[in-house]
């Protein structure tokens, strides 16, 4: 595995066995932006349903560097460039927030829309005072590698359609949930890894003998979503802390403006923010409806299903047409208020929502190249690259699974089932 | 596990751990007839591609009997009802010929098509000496729950959509080739079984929550037909074991005479037969083309493909349809011959085939009840039942994955694949 | 697996596959002391050597749950045993404060000898408002069988020498830690219990015939101490905390007034402090050395090895004698000061240690004898029962493995190996 | 992995992922020798208790390429080394005859006690029309690396105390029979594995970190005899399977002729036989005892433990003596037939064998060097290479495990319960 790249440490890993690193990536390891990784759990809420998923994106982070690694070990890519490579792999993650994606939404509406993680990242790279001189002369490169812009062969195996990031956390979070959804060939993908020789550094694609390790593997990403980052277990679990945190946001229980991307130390205060300070700051105010939503997620009292459309499967198509293509940040505020109205509640504790489970590797050739993106590429034994669709014969439609959820709390259940579907249908 | 079920024994099982047995079903299974199918392997040919698949069809009946049993408890039927149905979990196999499939065409052959190793397996229930009285009164019971035309509950346990024999075979069969292909939730499937209220014994039915597990066990299949079963090596070695077979019957080496079925003898011959004897029966005339094709497996001397068409992907229509539609025995014979005569080759080294990868699972309701068979059947939470089409937003294509090869000796490889194409469609 | 149990719930767990859960279990699980323990890591520090090792008490005390209740069934106990023992398995552990074993010593101190995680799980039982109501008239009975006092088969098999607390433990740490040291044969054990005739409700036996998976349990045990939870990273790490917290009591940053198991609210006050929340209340005052200690846990920045004896090797009689016996905490203390002033050093960063690896189950049956505990007791086939070293015949010594640890900042390192054998010859 | 080699082919590995083979190892493999060994299982009649051990010689063959080549990359050996160790692997058993060391005995009664698989091994690869032309100039070097004589590192990687060997069976025959057993900790060996520095080539080490590993893999060992290879089931099996092939031999149902290793066509003779064939030759004279006892086999119709003495727990001084030291294969013979008169039974039915579970992993260093054989050796931080005895806290009796055993049909079993311990005292 190690080819001339010479190991100072080696950690070990449930899935890998051991994972070696260098010294320079055991000192970036030690920086506090990267340790802090380890009190961000990697699927926030939902150990709630699958209670062994409390892993870290910490975990995730070495896995990643893990499979970086040996995918272009695969593609033969240059040492100099995997070193890179490892050092992006380690750090993808370093911009999240406390819960990761339940953080995002609350913090880009006090930012604006041109916050998101990535940027985040980006910042901790080029201003953290332990990070960024570690790197070195790298930085430029490393950013390059991670931004979206830049789509070349080093950034796809990070972010791309089978990229390290996937493959490892899809296997990864079935280990930890201890269900076996995620569980697709890796071996045989990382073995049927190609380049594609015609751009100048070359695009991924997958020998044709890994089609079927690619089915499995898209298959995975689909059940991983519906079974367990879809879980409506989770759903109103974050829906319940993203509320608390808009609440406290709202109500100045914390302030916004340390979390100002213009503020002076606005890093340094993101970076000092884990899952559980996070909760301690928001439970410092015990009389606020956000700690109020906290403690029971503490106790794990949660919302219930009051109302629940399956829009894919719903048959007044007008309704359906409208949830599933109106519903906004503004409508769900407005249905909130309605049903809370209706039944004598708190509109802090209703909460709407639409989840949509979006099967991007089942899209078609067409669809993907409309909105700009690639499809997989299958490179078949005489040379020739095609989509993925011209080779399966086993072809998905890619109509979203979308549900719309209306949760409240169990003494008003009954209420919202009975008059829901009208309120909404007013609202939208 | 055991219910009211007293064990007498309990064998150990990589899959399942430990799988109880009573008294009855300890004599049951040290007969004749079923310690035989220790000298059956479960994928005849394929440890010729995955080494490790070397497991016997013996493995495979006790996983059955375990997981039916599972089944069982799960939709609540009757300990009596148990019984019985171990019984024919265990049975269910014994009827098989040495390298299972392999042998049943060359066989029928011999004695019509009427012939097939479910009927075997009734006539040994039936007529042995020594599972008879084992069995008792219950033969009449168990025979017809094995039966095609008995379409109830139990037998769909065993022989249905979502059965006790698929659910084993596929995920041992993983584990002891060593992929991942066929590891489907096994769990989740048994927790959302369901039996359909409706009629008098009832179907079964899956519940809405277990669908995801249904779908990761319908590409299971596929996958494994794709990867593991249809692998390309198994299926030339399948054919040069068919063949050497058929050599041996025409030429006499072996005995038709021993093995038709109104022969007074033939289940005493047939159940003498396993994997080792016909091989030893072929090589006991050394001269002749069967033990040359024999002697050739032994080393992995396969034939190579010589020519070979992706039905599915072929682009001149006509030649596509007739290869898809038109191809039997009869053309394979007179295309083999053909090119034989081109090569300046004996027909007995040259073979045709197609190979279909039917995913039955995948196909639509509407076909399925066209072809007299019954779709999936899905439960939701307000007790509907529907086929799994109309819940699946991950929709299908039903085609099939079709192959036709034409293998040869290395040797007249080259000119094979030179003249391959017009020979075959100057014949079919 | 469920017999009579009427199951309402199912969790999906990654070493059982399912757990059910009946209703009364379901509320309890539901309850604040039991969901706290959802935020309690089950290894503390341990995920600062083995990353992935993050899972939590929660997630053991359902495995203790399951894993008893097929222990109960083996040994064909009453269905109304079971349940108690099945409340009592969910709350073995509902006494634990936050980082478990390293919070006991610090609150002990205040508290007085009499104070144990064990006693503050009886006084929940008996007095936490959700608790005592859902266990009703069965309260006394689980006391009772969590009782160290109360040594019959029901308490042995939550707490004995081969008891469904070690054997779930063992298994899930591995798992999660990603090492294969704790990887026994569970089944095996499970299917070989046996209940000693001859005492009135009967101990736990194991048939000859599991005797070398109880040689791979004990073994199992001990390198998982050695491996795992005896790791020196982890060693250092807890002992950090551990001194944060007694700085905290010391310097009166966390009130010891409060957690005086005299004080009215005591079992509120407890029952609010898990991981996390201890962490925030240090690091309310971060001038302290408290909060410099964990700032630096959770920068990874750990105190190094300064000086370390491997007792059980030292070859100074002498030295190796007072080090085995007379180490004390007053010594420790008064080690830590020679050295501070040695190196011009803040004693409470200075940290003495000596961890001793017991190996409890390779004791001679004399031995425990004499120290009043019960040896593993093998039936052989005839029925008669003698403790397992006179079946062994792998026999082990049973020298306890003890090193003494001295740990302290980098910049301290060279000047503590230096000086660090002669001030201890001194001191002790 | 898989630095300078260029592997041309993958092969699918249920322990290892791919494990992948240069042109030439494709060339080895395609040869009639080692495609022989998949018809000769690993574990000979052990699937008699473990059904799903049916894994063949072939399949561990490619392990120990595998695994080999891991240990000699950790030590940093040549590459050109490490082409011949790969060799030597893949051939390390290609010298074992039929159900392997069940056969050995009765061919070395044949051809005297020069006889060994290794010595076979070591023609075959001088010999061999197939194999010799293509190992080319390396053959000598291959020999001696296999070479008893030969205890340089390359050698011990092989055939030591902790070789690739033993690192792959071990996990292998856990695997596929379903046991835990075998399950040590692979990776922290081949990651902890030294070289000595002291002489010219080295020998093997382990440095202290892995000790416990080491710990783990010799209890492993230890319960794989327990457990598996000494079975009671696999020793009756086994004995009867022996006797029948003596009988045959004796009986002169199979030539000694073609067998004698100063035949000419020897090798070829020995080549041509594999666990069928040699049953198909014994059961060519049907009236034959030997025929009777494969019979047997092929039904699990066994002989029953008559008498059984369990040497070690033994209480009669002077019997155990006796039993323990004296019994040797003339002394089993008067056994069998002073029995055999009593109960009127025919000697070749009645199996007297000791079976002795020596554990020379455990032996101590004094032991070792005393029978000319190396300790497992242990290098700790500052250097020192000690044997794991002056490391290890935990110390085994090296005591072996010896167990007398009496087969006999079970028509006779309670005679022989009777009469046999007076009947034995009377004999040896």
């Amino acid at each position: 595995m190690n080819g001339t790249i010479d190991f100072d440490t080696h950690i070990r890993d449930p899935l890998y066995g051991y994972i070696g690193l260098t010294k320079t990536e055991q000192y970036l390891l030690d920086t506090t932006p990267l340790q802090r990784l380890r009190r961000i759990k990697q699927l926030a809420n939902v150990h709630l349903v699958y209670p062994a998923a409390c892993h870290s994106r910490f975990e995730h982070s070495l896995g990643v560097l893990h499979v970086a690694t040996r995918m272009a070990k695969q593609l033969r890519i240059d040492d100099e460039d995997i070193i890179n490579l490892r050092y992006a792999a380690l750090l993808h993650d370093i911009g999240h927030g406390p819960f990761s994606h339940v953080f995002e939404a609350p913090i880009r509406d006090i930012n604006g829309s041109d916050f998101s993680h990535e940027e985040i990242t980006r910042r901790i790279i080029q201003e953290d005072q332990e990070i960024n001189p570690i790197l070195n002369n790298n930085t430029e490169d490393i950013i390059a590698l991670l931004s979206e812009d830049h789509n070349d062969l080093l950034h796809q195996i990070i972010s791309g359609n089978i990229d390290a990031d996937k493959m490892d956390y899809l296997r990864r979070d079935s280990y930890h949930s201890g269900v076996t959804y995620g569980n697709f060939d890796l071996e045989r993908i990382l073995f049927t890894l190609r380049k594609k020789k015609s751009r100048e550094r070359g695009d991924l694609t997958i020998h044709e003998k890994g089609m079927d390790a690619v089915e499995s593997f898209r298959l995975a990403r689909f059940l991983m979503y519906a079974q367990v980052y879809y879980h409506h277990t989770n759903v109103v679990a974050n829906g319940m802390l993203q509320r608390a945190i808009n609440i406290a946001f709202r109500d100045a229980i914390i302030s916004t403006d340390k979390i100002r991307t213009s503020n002076n130390s606005f890093l340094q205060n993101y970076l000092s923010l884990d899952d559980a300070r996070l909760l301690s700051l928001i439970l410092s105010n015990l009389d606020s409806n956000a700690a109020i939503l906290v403690k029971k997620l503490e106790r794990r009292d949660l919302f219930k299903r009051g109302y629940i459309i399956n829009i894919s499967q719903e048959e007044d198509y007008d309704f359906k047409y409208k949830l599933g293509t109106k519903f906004t940040q503004k409508k769900a505020k407005q249905i909130e208020e309605a049903i809370a109205e209706d039944c004598k509640c708190d509109p802090d504790f209703i909460i709407a929502d639409v989840v949509k489970n979006e099967n991007t590797l089942f899209k078609s050739a067409s669809t993907l190249l409309e909105e700009d993106k690639i499809p997989i590429l299958i490179e078949s034994d005489d040379g020739r690259i095609k989509e993925i669709d011209s080779f399966s014969t086993l072809t998905y439609t890619g109509k979203p699974r979308t549900i719309f959820y209306l949760f409240c709390p169990e003494e008003h259940r009954q209420k919202v089932q009975e008059n829901a579907r009208e309120i909404i249908i007013g609202t939208i």
